[in-house]
C-alpha cells in the first residue's frame, strides 16, 4: 500500500482528495496536516467522512511526512514551495495541488501570484500534470504540478485543434463558468450565499491567473506563443464548469473524427456523439472531460463545449490519476465511480 | 387610463406584464384571456397578484379585446398574428411579445419558426420595439414586435460598436447564460429542477431562433450583413441574462466613453464604470440593461458583457417601455422599482 | 416630506431599508451611516440602489442624525442602545431593528445575548413593533423595537388561536425554516454558498434568540406565561421565511373563521383560502404574511403554515410599515409592491 | 454472480439504482425495462451511465425478467402489483420500491392509493423493508416492500423511543422536508425549477400517502394505535430529506445513550455526537441515515432531527441494503461510498 500524506486538508480540494484517497484500493492515508485545525478529527470538519478516516489533523511537519511516499498539497499558493525542497531531498515525492510548480516562467509566475518564488530551480524539474499531454513525463517525476481547474477544462478542449494546426493560435476566446467551490471555503462576502446564489457574472475580465497558464500550454502544443482572451464566470451552483470555446478554422477537417481519435485511449476524456451538448451535473464528483465539438452554420468558427468536476478533474481526481502514473498502478485506480445524478 | 388587455396571461411574461401593468400610474388592465383558463382568477394562477388585480381569465376573443386601446400578446409563437389584423381593423395598437413580426423575412422566419406566416403583409409594417434604436418609430406604430430576451441583450451589448464601424462584423461571438425562466412555464422534463438545478450546459450551438433576429438587428445597425456565432447556455436560476460578446477591433478607440456617450440619454441602459462586472441580480425585477466594456491585455478582442432580467427589459419591462412610447406617457412610467437585491 | 436617517446600512436589512425607503413618497434618505464605508457612495456596496440614492455612507454622528425626524438602525446586536438615549433626548424617534429593545425583561435579555444593556430604563418605554398587536401604542411611540424576523412569523400564526384561549399553550411547537439572507451579510464560511446549497439541516435547537422574544409575545396574548418548543432551520435560498406551527386544540372552532376574523382589518396578513398551502415566494420582496390554518384527520392538532419574506415582513417593511404609523402616514405607503415571481 | 433485472428504470429511483448495481461486486444487471424507451441506450436517457452500462431498455416482458435472480421495481404505484405474482410463481424474488405492498390492510390501501390492489393475498407475505426492523424477515423474503422515503426518516427517528415506550404514542409530530427529486423525473408545472426554485412550501397537510405507512410501522413497534401529525414540505434543492419530529417525554431517560444503544449495530444508521445538527449534505449519495436527539430547555418535548438522502437510504439504496440481506452477501456490499460533499 501506497502511504500518503496530505498537506492542507480543510480546503475544498483537500476534502475531495480524502474521500477519493480513502476509497482508493492501493492507498492508506497517513497523515493529514493543517496548522488551524491541529488534533481535529478530520471527520469532525468534513462530516462526509466520518466512519471512513479514523485522522486528526496533525501540525505540518517534515518529518512526519517524510514517512510518506507521496505527499500531496492541496494548500494556498505559496505554501508548498516552501516544503518541497526538504521532500524531495528525503526522497518523497510530490504533487501540488496548487499553482507553485505550475508556470516554467519564474517572472511570469511572480507577476500573476504576487510573491518571490523561494525554489525557482524546481521549476523546470516539475512536470505539469495534464495526462493527456504528460502521460510519460508524469510517470518519472518527483514533481507534478497538478493543473489549475479552468486550465483542464480548456485545455482539454483546444488540444486536438491546436496539435493539428487546425485553428488560428492568435485569436482564441475561452467563455469560462465555475461553480463556487472553485472559490475555495474561506470565509468571504463575495461567496456567500447570499451574494452569489440566483445570480451570475463575468468576474477576471482584465486577467485571471489562470490565463498564462493555459497560455503556456496552448504554446507549447502549438509550437509557438498563442493568443487568448479567456473570460471566467460564477455560476450560482457548487461543483461544475463548463468552458465554451471559440476559435476559427484554418481549413477543412472532420472534426468529429478529429477529436474522437485524439482522445480515443484516453479514460478520463469523453468525446460526446455529434450533436450532443454536455452538462456538468453528468461529470459531478467523477473524473471525467466530457467534450463536443460544432461548428455552427458552417462558418469557420469552431465551438468547443467541455465540462468537468471542477474538484475532480480540475483538482482532486486529476492529482489521484496523476499519482496512479507515479507509482505505476492502472490509472483508473480509485477514479471509477458513476456521476451522481440528479 | 390607458384600456389595456393581455392575450396569454398564464405564462412567465404574462404574469410579469400583469406585475407591472397592475402598478401603473396610468393604466388599466381590462381583460385577461386564456383559453385553458377561462373563469379562472388571475390570482389563483398567479398567487402574487392577489389582491392587486380582481379579474378573471376571459375567453380570447376580438370583440371584448376591441374595447382596449392596446392588446400586448404574450402567447406563444405563432397565435399573436392569427389575431392582429383584426385587432389593427378595429383600431387597436397591438404589442406582440412573442416573436410573430420580429424578422421582416418571411422565408426566414418560416424558416426558424417552421410554420407559414398567416400575414406576411404587416412584417413590413411592424416596428422591432428596441427603444434605444427604433424610439421615434414605436411612437407612431400600430404594431409593435417586442424583441426577445437574448437579441436584446446582446444587441445593446455590440450596438455602440456597430454602429461606430469599429469592429470586424464578419466575426462576432456572443456567448450568452440564461436563467430557466426564459424557457416558460410549459411542463417539461427538462426543465424540473431535478434536472437543470445544480448543473451548466451549452444548448442550441448549431442554431437557435434569435439567431437571424440578433443578426438582423446587427446588420441594419453595420448597414451590411454581419456574421455572427451565437451559443445559448442554461443558467441553474430563476431570472437573469448574461451575455458575453467577443470581437476585433479594428482601430483605437475610448471604449468606455464610446459607451458612455451612446447611451447617455437612454433611461434604460446603464453603462458601467470601467473595470466593473455587471451582476444579473443587480437587475433583478427592473428594466435595465447593465453594460460593462474591456479591452483585456490590450489585445485588439473587445470584450463587453451585458446583463438583463430576462422578464423585464428582455420582455414584459421593455413591452412597458414600448407602450409609454406609443402612447406618449413618461418612458419611465410603471418602470421606476429598485432591484430586489439580495 | 420625512427626513430618515440609517445607522448601519451595509447589511442585508439596510439595504433592504434603503429599497423601500428610496421609493417612500413621504420619505427623503438624509443620511446613512456606517463607520467601515464612511465616505464610500451606497450605491457602489448596493448596486440595485445605482441611480436611485444620490449619498455617501458617513460617519456615525450623533449630531448629524438630530436632524432627522426618524433614525432606524440596521445594526448588529448591542449597537443602537448606545445611541438611543442621545437621540430620544435630541427628539428624533427611533426605530431599532435589531434586538436591543425587543425584551422587556433585562436579565433575560442579557442572558441570551450575552451582554450587558446599558440603558435598561428605555427597556420599559420600547414598544414592540408588531402592528397587528400594537399599532396603538406604536403611534405614539418615541422608540419601537422591530420585532424579529421568525418572532413575526410564529406570532402572527399563533396569535389568533393564543388569543381566543383555544389552544393548550404549555405545548406549543414552531418549526421554522428561513433562507440565508436572515443571517446577514457578514463573511463566515457557515454561509458561503458551497457550505449551505443544496443542503438543509436545524439549527439551535438547544436554544435560538428569538425564542425568549417569541414567549414574551404569546405570553403577552395569553395572558400567562407559555411553553414553546421551537426549532429553526436553514434553507438553501436567499429570502423567506416558512414557520410550521403545532399545538392542541382546547374546543371545537371554526379555525378558517377564527383566522380570517382577527385579521380581517389588517392590510399585511392575508389569510389563505381554506386548503392554501402558502409558498414564500408569493412574498417575496413585500410587505406580506400568509397564512393557512388546517386540522388534519380531525385531531385536535391545529397546524398552521405562515409565510414572510424575512427582509421585509421580517424586518424593512415592518420597520417602514412602523414608521407610517409613528407619523400618521397611510399605513400602506411605499409598501404597494407586487411580489416577484417567478 | 447476482442476476438482476430493473423494470422501470427511466425516474430518478431507477437511475439512482442503476448507479449502484453497476457497481456494486456481486451483482450483473441482465435487464432494464422501460415501455416508453424500449430500444434506446439506457446511458443515452442518464448520461451519467455512459461507460457503465452498455445495456438498451427493454419491452417489460415476464419470460425476460423471469431469468434473473431478482427483479427491482421502479415504477409508478400499481405497476408492480400486475407483475409480481407470475414472477414469484416462476422463482424470482422480488423488491417493489414503489407503495403495492407496503400497507398491509388492502382497504387503508386502497383509500389512500385510489385503486383497486391486484393481488390483496401477497399483502400479507410482502416483507417490510426496513431493515433495522425487519433484517431477519427480509432475509428469507420472496417480496420485499421497500419502505417510503419520508418513512425511513421518521421511522428511524422515531423508533428508539416508541420502541422503549417513553412518549406519548397518542401524539406524534413529524415535520418533514424532501428535495424536489423526491416527486420523480415526471413532467409537471410545479416541479419546474421556475416554479420551485427558490421558494418554500408545506404541501399535503390534510393527508399524504406516507401518512398511513409510517402510522403502521410506528403502531407496530409500540405494540398500539399511534396518532400522528406528518406536515411535508417541499424544499429548493434536488436531493436530501430532514424530518424534525417533536413527542412528549412519559419519563426521565439518557435520551443520546438510547438511541447509541439502539443502533449501535446497524451499519446504515449514524446517531450524531450529541449537540450535532444534521446536514442532509452529509448524507447525499450515500445509504445512511443521521440523527440527533434533543430535549432542549429540557422541557418534555423530545426533538429528534434525522437526515437521508431520500435516493438512496430513503428509495434505491435500501433496496440494495435488502438485496444483500436477501442473498446472504455482506449488508454493505456496493454501499460503502463517502458522501459528495461539497
Amino acid at each position: 500500500m501506497l502511504k500518503v500524506g496530505v498537506v492542507g486538508g480543510t480546503g475544498y480540494t483537500g476534502v475531495e482528495l480524502l474521500r477519493l484517497l480513502v476509497k482508493h484500493p492501493h492507498v492508506v492515508v497517513q497523515v493529514v496536516t493543517s496548522r488551524a485545525e491541529a488534533g481535529t478529527p478530520v471527520s469532525q470538519l468534513y462530516p462526509n467522512l466520518r466512519g471512513h478516516l479514523d485522522l486528526n489533523f496533525s501540525e505540518p511537519n517534515i518529518e512526519l511526512l517524510s514517512a510518506c511516499d507521496l505527499v500531496l498539497f492541496a494548500t494556498p499558493n505559496g505554501t508548498a514551495m516552501k516544503m518541497v525542497p526538504q521532500l524531495l531531498d528525503a526522497g518523497v515525492r510530490v504533487i501540488d495541488l496548487a499553482a507553485d510548480f505550475r508556470i516554467s516562467d519564474v517572472d511570469e509566475w511572480q507577476k500573476w501570484y504576487g510573491m518571490t518564488h523561494v525554489c525557482p530551480a524546481l521549476l523546470e524539474e516539475a512536470v505539469y500534470g495534464l495526462p493527456e499531454v504528460n502521460r510519460e513525463a508524469v510517470k518519472q517525476a518527483r514533481l507534478v504540478a497538478n493543473p489549475g481547474c479552468y486550465p483542464t477544462a480548456v485545455m482539454l478542449g483546444f488540444l486536438p485543434l491546436v496539435e493539428a494546426g487546425l485553428i488560428e493560435v492568435e485569436q482564441l476566446i475561452a467563455d469560462a463558468k465555475s461553480g463556487v467551490s472553485g472559490a475555495g471555503r474561506g470565509a468571504s462576502v463575495g461567496m456567500l450565499m447570499g451574494e452569489c446564489g440566483e445570480s451570475f457574472k463575468a468576474y477576471g475580465i482584465p486577467g485571471h491567473r489562470h490565463l498564462p497558464e493555459i497560455k503556456q500550454g496552448l504554446a507549447r502544443a502549438a509550437g509557438k506563443p498563442v493568443s487568448l482572451t479567456f473570460v471566467p464566470h460564477l455560476l450560482p451552483m457548487i461543483r461544475g464548469i463548463e468552458t465554451t470555446l471559440y476559435s476559427q478554422l484554418k481549413g477543412d477537417v472532420d472534426l468529429q473524427a478529429l477529436f474522437e481519435s485524439r482522445y480515443k485511449d484516453e479514460p478520463f476524456v469523453d468525446v460526446m456523439p455529434a450533436g450532443s451538448h454536455p452538462e456538468t451535473r453528468s461529470v459531478r464528483g467523477v473524473n471525467s472531460c466530457r467534450i463536443a465539438v460544432f461548428r455552427p452554420q458552417d462558418s469557420n468558427t469552431v465551438v468547443v463545449s467541455s465540462v468537468i468536476d471542477n474538484l475532480v478533474k480540475g483538482a482532486a481526481g486529476q492529482a489521484v490519476q496523476n499519482m496512479n502514473l507515479m507509482f505505476d498502478l492502472d490509472e483508473r485506480a480509485g477514479l471509477d465511480a458513476v456521476a451522481l445524478l440528479p
